[in-house]
């Protein structure tokens, strides 16, 4: 049993150094060795054990990134804030993980190189964010929230697009150092043209809306 | 001076065969080797006389990015379409760029993989469609077409940002097959919270604008 716990760190250390190392350098030019290097204290060996290759490495980082957002939506799901404001929780919670957790960005990272080819695409974290918006959308037409003519899946995807062009835009030109204040601008923009007019005026308090981790899960 | 014409045809060559080569391997897996293949006809001798490395031939197509870009923001501007109109136009027409021309594909590739490590990004195609956009927001604005509230600066890099992430998720779920319908559903949300109470009757109409290149320049 002890053996085994030591297994599972020593695997979660193995996707820790690789999110590190596809991060900063991407697929291409992150190598093997360049990973057991980033690990403190690895061999080639143990990772060989753990993984039969780059590949599967960078399938083990996508992995763990859509347990992390899994975690997040399923976490924002249990306040009691309206479903309109934990889409616009979602939206500063994905930031703050790309910002903070280098597994996040090395999952965004790959996702985007293994769909610049002319291979179809993974689906990878898009999906699953769109997934989630799009049933949040559903409650918030429910709730009276959303204008009753949207259709949830349109919305949805496009809520998680326009993240995704404010965050690589916020990247290419500030090192997403106005992340969080470019989030909010985009909210300010969207919800008057989507909210129902007995919400309009709310839509400074939704947009407003901030999910406090409990930090013991820090 | 024939001379100096077959000189430039040269150097055109190269250039559509290096982007050709970018946009489909990234700036890492594209070797020299690869674009004088994907060159018809070009000797490795004729690259080296006009480019010296492989980031002169990645600057060369990010530079032939923005004059394309440029030249599609000036022709749109002698159109009498109002400014908002323009706007709207210039989206599409940055979708139908990214979809048909690979130097548009090729530089928008090199400007997120150059700034997806650790060094600032080049601010490549963003900054020349933000400086384009701002400019027409202003002049919406004094039109009366948008709402005289909003920061110039803020939409247009809102609206950059939104195309970018529209065009992105496009390209990893559906390889831009539905890009031009994608890009219509971002304005039939962001328009009515945008566009002054007198112009949300013409919402519908605006999202509609196109701009027709003339067919002697396609």
């Amino acid at each position: 049993m002890a053996k085994q716990a030591r297994a599972v760190a020593t695997r979660q250390q193995i996707v820790s150094a690789a999110a590190a190392t596809f991060d900063r350098l991407g697929f291409e030019r992150a190598s093997l060795g360049e990973i057991v290097e980033a690990s403190s204290g690895l061999t080639k060996g143990a990772l060989y054990f753990h993984f039969k290759s780059k590949d599967d490495l960078a399938q083990a980082v996508v992995d763990r990134q859509h347990t992390i957002s899994i975690a997040a939506v399923e976490a924002i799901a249990t306040t009691d804030a309206s479903a309109l404001e934990q889409i616009v929780m979602l939206c500063h919670e994905m930031g703050r993980q790309i910002v903070e957790d280098p597994i996040v960005r090395a999952g965004i990272r790959l996702t985007l190189e293994f769909s610049a080819g002319t291979t179809p695409g993974k689906p990878g974290p898009y999906q699953d964010w769109i997934e989630a918006c799009r049933h949040l959308v559903e409650t918030a037409i429910a709730e009276g929230d959303l204008l009753p003519t949207i259709e949830p899946p349109v919305l949805a995807r496009f809520v998680i697009s326009a993240f995704t062009g404010v965050q690589t835009v916020s990247n290419v030109l500030d090192r997403r150092a106005d992340l969080e204040q470019r989030i909010d601008q985009m909210w300010q923009f969207l919800l008057p043209g989507i909210v129902t007019p007995d919400r309009r005026p709310d839509s400074d308090r939704i947009r407003l809306a901030r999910w406090i981790r409990d930090p013991a899960l820090a």
